[in-house]
């Protein structure tokens, strides 16, 4: 079996959303003082390669923890968004059979720019038309290896909103979507956290 | 595809190793303040269903961000010892094939101790010399559905270490482990946090 890191490495001096925190990764004990090694780990529920819960942004929207673990495992493939300007157009995703996958992922390339000022920016995002078309599709995700699957100047998060209405999950900042092709199977495990609006993940792709 | 959860819910009123310091996981953001939910998340890095690395207890061992992530993922059995009475042995052992699989699993049933004290005690564990065997057979890792893969009273942490010494990471407070037979898929999904004694983790079984 062949399997493939679809996650960013988690460290102090990772790029996080404009306005939130960098996560903490502090030495708690050491092997000198204590015989073993263990870290105290601080970070928000959406940092680095994570998933969005529907409850992250609807009223009533589901929990991680509301959904059963198959939901986080399933059929995938890969949209090449790499010539797309600003808008990924619901002919381009017509271009793609989409009727037997659980996941669809846009691959951006903006995950080459992980760590540079440009990766907050300029990146192209799923139409409305385009997002309410997945909306129909009864997918459980849609992933993306930028930093949202949202324009940055679109404060109304429509396209967060109407593909969690719809209990799909969000999973955002993934990378290597350049190393997969055809369909294959995707593991987007998040924490078990109580009542979880999101979580970091460790992602793969299975084939 | 069947897909069975083998983790314990993170929540601030977990059980933890004594000494340690359970999670907080606060509400950073909400909808009436922010228009999105978000928490800050707070824990030990071997809290709950996680992964020790072979750094957690050895001086030069490897952290979980030193391996490529398949081994991360395999063929797993689970080893019943719910009749064993302080120490699973070799004779124990080998009454089970070995011969293709990357994880060993203990089923020690302690897991439906979680959350009352004596989840902390009297679970078996494996001899050194069960251990010496493990460790002679290139496995992935070890998986427990208790504490620690050492007897509490243990403070050399034997079996720890014989296995480590092998770069098989342990598994510790997995759940649902009676919900297994024969062979199956195992996905234990650790954060890829940097340079990692350990990491809570999400794990499941496929099959």
């Amino acid at each position: 079996m062949r399997v493939i890191d679809l996650t960013h490495i988690l460290e102090e001096e990772m790029p996080v959303f404009p306005g939130t925190e960098k996560p903490k990764l502090v030495t708690a004990c050491t092997m000198e003082k204590d015989g073993f090694r263990e870290k105290l780990l601080t970070m928000y529920s959406h940092t680095g390669t994570h998933m969005d819960a529907p409850s992250h942004m609807l009223d009533q929207g589901k929990n991680l923890d509301d959904f059963a673990v198959h939901h986080f495992v399933g059929n995938a493939i890969v949209v090449d968004c790499t010539d797309c300007i600003r808008d990924v157009s619901l002919d381009h995703l017509k271009k793609y059979d989409l009727s037997d996958v659980d996941f669809v992922l846009l691959k951006t390339g903006w995950d080459k720019k992980w760590g540079r000022k440009d990766y907050f920016n300029g990146f192209p995002a799923l139409t409305t038309e385009a997002a309410d078309y997945l909306a129909s599709l009864h997918l459980k995700g849609l992933g993306v290896d930028c930093i949202s699957v949202d324009l940055m100047d679109n404060h109304d998060f429509d396209v967060h909103k109407i593909l969690l209405k719809e209990d799909m999950v969000m999973i955002e900042n993934l990378t290597n979507l350049d190393r997969l092709d055809d369909v294959f199977t995707l593991h987007v495990l998040p924490l078990k956290i109580k009542q979880a609006d999101g979580s970091p993940i460790r992602a793969i792709a299975t084939k």
